[in-house]
């Protein structure tokens, strides 16, 4: 099957935003063996929306639009679409409840142009469970299909998923499974070469990508079914896992947020964090994952040097012995986040997150990291440099629940 | 002028890298007042790349390609562009003795292959000063040019910029000038209703966009100079602010952690934050802004019940009466942290992210968000229902964000 994306949008054109759904689709349609063979970006322009449908039409299976699903005037995707495909735009009361039933949970009352987001191409078929206010839906004609996601990268990727389940896998000619492998610790090059003998491979693949602080290999493989791929993924997962295994913490939607949250409830223990540097990051990551309230009872963000003496109770003069960035007060921290909260381990961190007065540019990036567990406290030092503020505070965050997840993995 | 870009990589079709050097290309063809109306991404296949020049070549001035100057067989740009062109591939002494010294420079010596990058199209201009091996060029042919740069983005930032300055700077028609007003605490449709008759208008447009929980509008000006750009723009964005004054928080890079500490800033203040259901969410967006540790002393991130009565000192009996997710706790949670951490302002918020065991379903996304002023405390109740997890925390976080800097602004 032949695909093309055709992305609409002229904040696209001003170099406003990124095309990352471009290349979260083309990931997603290598993964289901899907030849995508073009992209191509349009703005807000009916005829050159109309050309590039043409174009896209003509060379492919697949037509995949993205953007241009909102409630505003120049928001023309599913207008174009019908126009295209010579079809009528037609109000579907489904989605209209639904726009209104979102407005009701924020106890909101409906714009004038919010309706507009209710009306299709007669025949479209709707996309079911949107998470916004845009729905999004496919229409197929003379054996090709033309697809319409929203722009809003998280709408986009919840429908091509829930589209992908509906649609795709009960059309494939055959299966294609893939799986996520996620390491910490280890530079994308490094990984990449301790499996390179095995990214030769045909059936399965193994790919490397680098995350945001952590590497991924993306193992996929072809079958009549999917548990005859599962079978053909099978060993050479475990082969990857065996060679990897300090730096292995988690498969497909794992986080490893999550993963520290496993291990601690696996326990039975808690965890306090007491950040500096990261302010507050950390805790955030713990709990965006649903019953982090379970082992995840209380952060401290002693932001300015005094806070730390006045709310956590680290003596100043250690502070003034060692220096504020030092592994000292990181095990302070550490020690007294679990103390303070009465749970079994605690996370300290400190460091310069990034450039400011008095402190020496070579010192931008130090981060000290302490992990109380029940028994002992372990601390790491760690060099970010030549990294904006905000990928500091990321890295150390990964850092950070790396650390906790190394001590918490120990038998 | 009109532009095209043709960006060239099977990478890019399989979702190994994001396609950053369009946007870049887009923002420098916008400030240079240039048309920019298709992007268009292909693989390493001959075939596709002509089509894509011809399609290029027949509606635009400026065809831009990007990729595939490398040393390897699958890079095909030069030789692609003479076919395209009718020109043969000849080769330059100059380029070649540049990557010869380049390997010298290494202690390298050139491998079989390296050769190739010194050959380019008869009669094209090489632009100077490559900081890679791959030189960048450009063809001049019946009043267009087609510009190749290599697909690594630093060597193509430079080569850019070399050539804006060589060429494009001595041809000029004139300038575009875009800034973004961005709101808060309105959906885009009120906002875009609220200047409907402006979104008519040519020079400047005006144009909605939904940011994350906030709006923005793009408004541009075409212009012969920046200086007069800004001229035509004053009055609309003048205009602009009067009307949605109490929902304008800043312009262009401004976010909202910014706008509040600035306020702060201003006033000599201090703020401490107390953040029950957001995480430490909050707190980290406020210290990713440089020289926050100025005005943001420090963070509680009671999450467990009973410990914001053990660390913040919050009666358990007032939590009780209430209930933990109540405008009162918000209240008290805002006066404690103010109080503890000794500033001159405080936060509070507690709320439900996510469903959890005990919680009725429709109590999710309920938020309670208290703001202790120097001398008065205000709540505010919001529901953010049928969201993830995330969405949940994000919004509350832009929600107690905007109040801090609501009641931050009032004389």
């Amino acid at each position: 099957m032949k695909a093309e994306i055709v992305s609409i949008g002229t904040e696209l054109l001003i170099g406003q935003i990124v095309n990352t759904n471009a290349t979260y689709l083309a990931q997603q349609l290598a993964d289901y063996g899907i030849d995508l063979q073009h992209v191509i970006t349009v703005g807000d322009n009916p005829q050159r929306i109309q050309q590039a449908l043409q174009d896209a039409w003509n060379r492919s299976d697949l037509v995949i639009c993205t953007g241009g699903l909102g409630p505003t005037p120049d928001d023309l995707t599913a207008e174009q679409i019908a126009e295209f495909l010579k079809l009528p735009m037609e109000l579907y009361p489904e989605a209209l409840e639904h726009i209104r039933r979102r407005f009701e949970l924020r106890g909101r009352t409906m714009s004038q142009s919010d309706p507009k987001q209710a009306y299709f191409p007669k025949g479209a078929k709707l996309i079911p469970d949107p998470p916004g206010t845009a729905t999004s839906f496919y229409v197929n004609q003379d054996g090709k299909t033309i697809l319409a996601f929203p722009g809003p990268p998280k709408e986009l990727e919840s429908a091509w998923k829930t589209w992908a389940k509906l649609v795709l896998e009960n059309h494939q000619e055959g299966a294609i499974v893939s799986h996520l492998l996620k390491f910490i610790g280890m530079p994308e090059a490094v990984v990449a070469e301790r499996v390179s003998d095995l990214l030769n491979g045909t059936n399965p693949t193994v790919a490397p990508y680098v995350g945001n602080w952590e590497v991924h290999l993306r193992v996929t493989a072809k079958a009549k079914t999917r548990d005859e791929a599962e079978v053909l993924l099978a060993p050479v997962i475990a082969e990857i896992k065996k060679r990897l295994a300090k730096h292995y913490f988690g498969q497909d939607d794992e986080t490893l947020p999550q993963v520290v949250g496993q291990l601690l409830l696996k326990r039975g223990h808690t965890l306090a964090t007491a950040e500096s540097c990261t302010g507050g990051l950390i805790a955030s990551r713990l709990t965006d994952i649903s019953g982090s309230s379970r082992y995840f009872f209380a952060g401290f963000i002693p932001y300015a040097t005094e806070k730390k003496t006045a709310i956590l109770g680290i003596p100043a003069d250690l502070i003034e012995t060692h220096g504020v960035v030092s592994a000292k007060v990181a095990e302070a921290l550490a020690n007294h986040a679990r103390d303070k909260a009465e749970t079994n381990w605690g996370l300290g961190i400190t460091g310069y997150a990034g450039a400011s007065e008095g402190i020496p540019p070579e010192a931008v990036g130090t981060v000290f990291i302490g992990v109380a567990t029940p028994d002992k406290t372990y601390t790491e030092e760690f060099h970010f440099g030549g990294m904006t503020r905000e990928s500091v505070k990321w890295a150390a965050s990964q850092s950070a629940l790396a650390m906790l997840w190394h001590h918490l993995s120990q038998a």
